[in-house]
């Protein structure tokens, strides 16, 4: 069977370890992970200075399908993500498509609603920022799911943001929960 | 006052997420971390896949004297740590001067204990790894101390194990807990 395939999109300033923590916990669960970069350049640092090779860049694969859109965080990073067109195409793409387009902290509010993405579903997202959104509905808690959109807080639920996601994508629930216990995560959600 | 400072070695096949939790948790707290290769290159590959290029090679700084050498897991990159003289080396000096040395995951069993670096010392690692350890006495918890040595259990400990860090490196309780609530991680250890 094939694997399932995730875009992780990354713009310079990224919140390195939510990114990474997701690229991990799917990839341990047999999710395939392709970095994307959402910039001029392959390689792009992240918000606390950490340099990265992507595996491409988000224009050489605007005809793809996945089956998750990743979002991360960090102040410049979702800003760089709102400002990109190419970007905003692609998410709304894998919407129409019912595809997961699943933000954490900051990307639901700063990438997502001011361009009418949350469509009014439930979300979360970090800090005081849902202040501002008038495009969806908050929810405070660590992970929210409405319909496609599955949204997570900030850097501290990533974990539980990653395994809900692979959830979602895998089914495979006995498998999710010992690898949560081999690495020592005490899930805080219900899968 | 000058920057507390962090030596994060990385070999090919580093645990990814432990590594950039700690660069990311004690970023934000005002401790400069350098990425130290420990390779013949300053780029490589993590155990997922991801490609990151470091700010040096450890060849260029054996000099330099940091204030905590951490050591993340990766069951590749915790072998290329221990089969790399240069980092044994690295290590030992920083013990010898009393500095923190601070092992997670697989580190402490494959990198410290068969180099008698663990020196008797009470210590934490991921798995069975310990079995086949004579160099100090396992303790199962998410993070240990004894001295200088600060070891993390695994992934799921590497925000506490960070935080835990920062604790010893700036004393600055209050900050921490601002910041670990900011983050939206419940530590789950005592700092």
């Amino acid at each position: 069977m094939k694997k399932k395939q995730v875009a992780l999109l990354l713009a310079p300033g990224f919140e390195e370890a939510e990114a990474i923590i997701i690229l991990d916990v799917l990839t341990r669960l047999d999710i395939e992970v392709t970095t994307l970069a959402c910039y001029s350049s392959q390689t792009l640092d992240s918000y606390h200075g950490l340099s990265v090779n992507t595996d491409a860049l988000l224009t050489g694969v605007t005809a793809v399908l996945y089956d998750a859109v990743v979002i991360p965080g960090g102040p410049q990073g979702s800003q760089n993500l709102a400002d990109n067109q190419t970007v905003l195409d692609f998410i709304r793409r894998h919407d129409d498509a019912g595809k997961w387009i699943c933000p954490i902290c900051s990307a639901a509010a700063r990438v997502l609603a001011p361009h009418q993405l949350l469509r009014g579903r439930r979300y979360v997202c970090s800090g005081t920022l849902s202040e501002a959104v008038t495009d969806g509905a908050y929810v405070d808690a660590p992970v929210v799911e409405d319909g496609n959109l599955l949204s997570g807080q900030g850097l501290g639920a990533a974990f539980d943001f990653a395994f809900c996601l692979a959830m979602r994508l895998t089914g495979d629930e006995a498998r999710i929960r010992r690898q949560a216990e081999h690495i020592y995560h005490r899930l805080t959600i219900a899968l």
